[in-house]
């Protein structure tokens, strides 16, 4: 049985995110997403809201091969314990590749047996992040299509009732 | 008429930006510079001595269909407010691009009739950015032919009488 | 009155050029396909078939501020034949950024008057270039979207009959 | 079962590319190494002495899932054909990611149900191209180590015996 | 005299830091190794730190032309001050790349007469940075190989002791 | 005695060249620059034009460390020959850096001894390249500045009297 790890902050799940998805289980397994609770970047959602809204979008595709579970700590070490042996990541753009390039060669440093693979984003989702969704959000832009349906209102009201400057 | 936005911190405006205005004015009817509030990066110079600043600057070079004002919220949604079409922006280096790229299909996106154009900086100016004249001046390094000579003692003056680590 | 110049070799046109020429007819008064006479590169369609190619293709798409004219020599010296004062050119990725940045360098020291400006492609187009429709065409591959449907059959028809390798 | 492509010239096979091999081998049930026939650039080897070089590659390193083939036309006819659904290729530099990303938006427009993953080089061989090792062959360098063991004297006496300007 | 500067952060320094070291102090008479007092990013490791870890790995691999010394302020006015006369810089990547070619002309802008050289980091050593190192030792992964030897155990004790999310 | 080699085609000789060659002899005793007999480019200009032209451009800046030599084979080869131990190399952009970082690593495994050293390109000189010059002579455009004023004549008489496509 071939296991992937799908690894990210998911702050929050995008359309580009779950592009990838999709076509991740279609060519393994078992696809663990895993989200990462990290020291130094302060998310906008917690890590309970992050699981839930990608559960609901993962669902809502009828991915069935597809587990979230959030980890700490080093990326290797969360795929060692998943029993997977290979990392799978998304691709957008020149400066996504050099940073991508330099994370598959740290983590072959730390463990050989583990793979990374790359999937080339979407044509579609090439320019989404998303941190562009929230700064959409937050000026009250639109974001259909870029998030998942069934998360857009979670995203919406995160910004309803706050003052613009306080995030 | 042809209405074209150059949106930006100008924190502060640099030689680099007023050549782009300079270029883009002879090829549009009217130039609003568009000075943007933002959420998360605290700037240097409060807005109106940015808009100040450049307000001189464009006077110093004679561009008589150029406009200076502040917009905070979704660059498309100013550009639609100013009856603009276009919004031109100047590219330096490969960074930039990708960054540009993914603005100018994210706006594309949000509001397909407008327009992105891009110019590429003047190559006096390919190395500098606002950011580099600040480091420069912080530690009284010569910003002569950096930025437009009327507002260099505005940006000296910002760094006297302050320690060194205070910003 | 505001001219620009499109310039390429358009051997044959695409859908991704037609995209160029339809946005950047709306933001001038009279655009120029300049097709160019190259002497290091043989083209597969001759000058009066890519002429004709983008002329029925242009057509097709209501663009009635646009011409279509050969070129041999200088690009600077084209866009001053025609009283032009605008080049403007597509950007699809990095490689092609470098390459546009030395040219629109270059063409600066030739005539410090002329602009060039770029647009980002249509984010369906990123990947196409003229090459890999001849690519595509020769094995058979489909075409269709890649290419505007009225000039589809020329590029077909140019393969038939032919060997694999003999181009 | 779970069929990988990995497509290429190899005009000759080298270590970069046997590593690309043994990595992908292990995460895919048959792995079939596709050999272009290329209209448009006269390779050193002939197909014959390309595949048997592959062949013996293949055999010294113990990958008992893979198969050497010739084809011609467009990848994703030779990958429908072959019952595969992923196409696997190795990534060196921002250069290749280029080129690659614009292939696989290619392959995804023409076959949807392909998918395209990339693997990282690795790190030892990441300057290293079959290009490279003809050059240093043809001038008497050192290719120990840049190529398999095995195929290293055909290399070698393809350049014996024949004047430098004559490739 | 030939006296090069190479000056960074160096918190901590790494064998990628190290190897450029090495390899400069062997075409010049006196290399310098400037650690920089930064006013916006605050160091794991204090400047007398940081200075000792070098001082001990510098001794470790017999480089006797190599001196260690802090400095604040502009680089070109360390230069000046030291009597040197050229810069000396690693590039591991694109990323690098384009941020040091504007470094290199800022300070060119600043003092014509100082020359920067730059060395390709050696292979092994391509994805290493501090701040990965920094990150793999706060979750007790492997830095071995990483780090000069001597000082691994500066770094391991750092964050012994301390919860993950303290820094 | 630190002698540095600066190889190329230089068909001919641009003023990004000499920017280079009297930049680099002033941080080396010696500087020898290599003209490459290049087995599978046909140059413009015979070995012996440029040769000369070079000497010319060299003596008209007064570098008088600067020798001019051919060579042919590989470069590690002339380098080890001529007791060399550092390659200086020019930069203008990403795409030289990715080019030129394979070259190095490749000639590091070749010869681990012998260094190689970059410099970016002059500001100036930066979108300039001996075919760029070419293209430009060869349609009467002006070639002011772009290269030494004293080998001017010889690339304008090398296109009198030929007719545009023949070369």
């Amino acid at each position: 049985m071939r296991t992937f790890i799908y690894p990210g902050s998911f702050d929050p799940v995008t359309n580009g995110h779950l592009d990838i998805i999709e076509r991740a289980s279609k060519i393994c397994d078992r696809l663990i997403v895993g989200v990462l609770v990290s020291h130094n970047k302060k998310p906008l959602f917690t890590m309970d809201e992050r699981v839930d809204m990608l559960g609901r979008a993962i669902r809502s595709c009828n991915c069935n091969n597809v587990e979230v579970e959030d980890f700490s700590g080093l990326l290797v070490d969360f795929v060692k314990k998943k029993n997977a042996d290979v990392i799978i990541k998304g691709l957008r753009a020149v400066s996504d590749f050099e940073y991508e390039l330099q994370m598959a060669l740290l983590n072959k440093n730390q463990s050989p047996e583990i793979e990374t693979l790359f999937m080339m984003s979407s044509i579609n989702y090439s320019f989404l992040s998303s941190s562009m969704v929230k700064e959409i959000a937050r000026y009250d832009g639109n974001i259909k299509g870029l998030v998942p349906e069934c998360i857009k209102e979670d995203i919406i009201s995160k910004f309803t009732g706050r003052g613009i400057s306080d995030s």
